[in-house]
């Protein structure tokens, strides 16, 4: 179908079409493009030269602007009908026999030479906790299953606000944190680097259309005002969040580093995978009612936890999580968020909360696995409670196979050892 | 002392020169200022006219292009040197028998002619809770005084990661919240307007210096990255927070609106009313232990909280508290923030949390003057528990007096009544 050529499960087919920014050893200015097969598409070159051409409408010259910035938010603040007329013109052009193949082939990067950067400039950053069997399995473990979701959870989707100002692009080096933590059995609390490094696999969304402080978005509504979805890795440090989040909530534990993968996938290539979220036993506001996408909030798709351990050679599988397992879609976060009159900036970040399934390889964080350390996870042979230093985490998910994959690409990174400083003389003792 | 006429009991003495953001009727565009007596001085006129000459230094020029922003974050990541040298530039050029006195006269702009704008642009917006008297007036409220403070509140400066994209500048309207509440006596939630709208009075402070992710600011290096101090008003729906603040941490409740003040008075300016911080039971970690500052942490300067209720002809003071109250400093709360690694950047806002003293009046929020709603507040002969549509309310703060007086001028905000939108049909039942 394409003159590119497309490798046998690959993420990106020509079903898929996502959004990135990359830059290159001879370019280094970042600039938006996709991919399709092993090959990055500069858009920032095909806005200047094929699309003027293909893209039949008034907006034609502001979309091609938008397409030569650093980051994608002016082109995600156009919305849809810009965000699908590039996805068909990109189509267009590299189909067999394109008359425009000579130019896409000088806009064509092999992956491998592509540097990828955060996509977007994200504003605010917001994660939610939306994956019910996940707070299930955190409630139970805490306070038994009796009383494990607190009794607003099924009404709202809960959430918080993160730190945006450590949202990294997949690759990135992420240093374990230091901080305080306090075990049960101290008095006071121990000046440490964090024991208990854990995931969060969870899908995240990119907001496109702003919306004004004092105006609530409204439930029909907030579809449109996603550009698409991302994985995320929202890397906890579980025992400096024990002791810090009451009353407030998690706060160091968090902001040490969230990563996300490179590619946005939108929303035309996901909605064939649509299927219904978990169904929720509490009748739902008026406001979080979504009666477009009712019964089709989520998507079917299958994510995965790969780790390779410090010193190892291979990647080994130890999570499979279908991202359906959600109890609130994100047009209801969205609807939820904005409801007491929050604004919402072109490239504000939501993320889903850590997705889990219903059985212990099903799940998105060893939190889980381990049952907050006291069981082993097996990672090809090698023990763990929690991530090591030099340990390489890879998230993955897909959904659809053969020509009509749709993929993330990859989420990744890496642990470092922690930057002790000057403490490590003050406090050697307590380093580990 | 200058050719600028400085009021009586005003803010904006020689010993202040604060920094902020404004524009006018005749020039839209936002640009940094300072204030002497009851003008603004058009700083990005200076920096073209005046500062050239005035500025003997290596970086004048780049401390001159700084000032032709439309926001104050370029001047700030220069750091302390260059907002001392322009600092005393302005003390320079606006004293009497200045060379500069026509030029200056150019600069200058009448203060009710200047609209002023959010004086930077803010990245990740931080609340602590370091004001130990409201946290245990809080605790006290919903827990008794024998558990009113958490374990860990006199360990680590408690906080959580708030909202950036709905903090405006003094004068901007707030819109009572729409959400979820559930009283003790509900099964299920009501959809309903914030009934329980409430203040709270915090200091706050801008980040000026980045630091990197990864790396944590050490303790004797934190006030460096400090720019100055504001006032700020965090808005607070404390029937919405009750709902769903469990298990992390506030958030619909606060991101719908946080007022800060339109001046950034600096360190420069404070250094004088620098005393010491509430006394800490606890033996802080060598992390939070800051020598070169020992008991001068926080500022001796009274705040002030003044409502002028809807219909009424005048604003009353209700509080009035001393802004040392607070357990931890700002160099504190950025070691704290940054110990895990998180990143800083410049225009970062971090308040201090909501500050109280040690009495009914001395409080920051309508929460303790009225026991959660209990007791009356009397606001010059009309009740109030909580605030009402067309309340205006309006945060003051200052050190010092006649001539050494500096202050922060108005921190204030009008509330308008809820945004029902199609909501009010749908639940026109639960609409007040």
């Amino acid at each position: 179908m394409s003159f590119i050529p497309i490798p046998a499960d690959c993420d990106f087919t020509l079903a898929n079409i996502p959004f990135g920014v990359f830059s290159t050893a001879t370019n280094a200015a970042p600039r938006p493009c996709t991919a399709v097969g092993a090959h990055v598409l500069d858009l920032s070159i095909l806005s200047s030269t094929v699309f003027p051409q293909v893209l039949k409408m008034d907006s034609a010259a502001k979309i091609c602007e938008s397409l030569r910035s650093t980051t994608l938010n002016a082109f995600a603040s156009l919305g849809k009908e810009a965000r699908v007329a590039v996805r068909n013109a990109v189509l267009e052009v590299t189909k067999n026999g394109s008359q425009w193949q000579g130019e896409v082939e000088k806009a064509m990067v092999r992956m491998a030479d592509a540097k990828m950067h955060l996509p977007m400039e994200i504003g605010d950053y917001t994660d939610f906790y939306a994956g019910k069997n996940h707070a299930f399995n955190i409630g139970t473990l805490f306070r038994g299953p009796a009383n494990a979701l607190q009794p607003n959870y099924i009404h709202l989707p809960v959430g918080y606000h993160g730190r945006a100002s450590t949202v990294v692009v997949s690759g990135t080096p992420i240093k374990r944190p230091l901080g305080q933590t306090c075990p049960p059995t101290n008095a006071t609390p121990n000046f440490d680097q964090c024991q208990k490094l854990d995931i969060e696999l969870e899908l995240a969304c990119y907001v496109a259309l702003p919306s004004e402080m004092g105006t609530p978005v409204d439930i029909e509504e907030a579809e449109s005002h996603i550009f698409g979805y991302s994985l995320m890795n929202d890397w906890s440090a579980r025992d400096i969040q024990a002791w810090e989040y009451v009353p407030l909530g998690p706060f160091n534990a968090k902001n040490f580093g969230t990563t996300v993968g490179a590619w946005i996938v939108t929303d035309e290539a996901l909605e064939g995978f649509r299927t219904a979220a978990i169904e929720n036993s509490a009748e739902t506001l008026p406001y979080l009612r979504e009666e477009r996408r009712r019964g089709k909030g989520v998507f079917d798709m299958e994510l995965e936890v790969l780790v390779k351990p410090t010193g190892g050679n291979d990647f080994s599988k130890l999570f499979t999580v279908n991202a359906k397992n959600l109890l609130f879609s994100f047009p209801q976060m969205i609807a939820h968020h904005t409801i007491t009159g929050c604004a919402m900036r072109t490239g504000d970040l939501l993320g889903s909360g850590t997705i889990s399934g219903e059985d212990k390889t099903s799940v998105g964080s060893f939190l889980e696995a381990t049952q907050n350390g006291k069981e082993d996870v097996d990672i090809g042979g090698v023990k763990r409670k929690w991530l090591e230093d030099g340990d390489e985490v890879l998230l993955r998910g897909h959904a659809g196979s053969g020509e009509g994959r749709v993929g993330f690409g990859e989420c990744a990174g890496t642990i470092l050892p922690a930057n002790w400083g000057r403490w490590a003389k003050v406090q050697g003792q307590q380093k580990a």
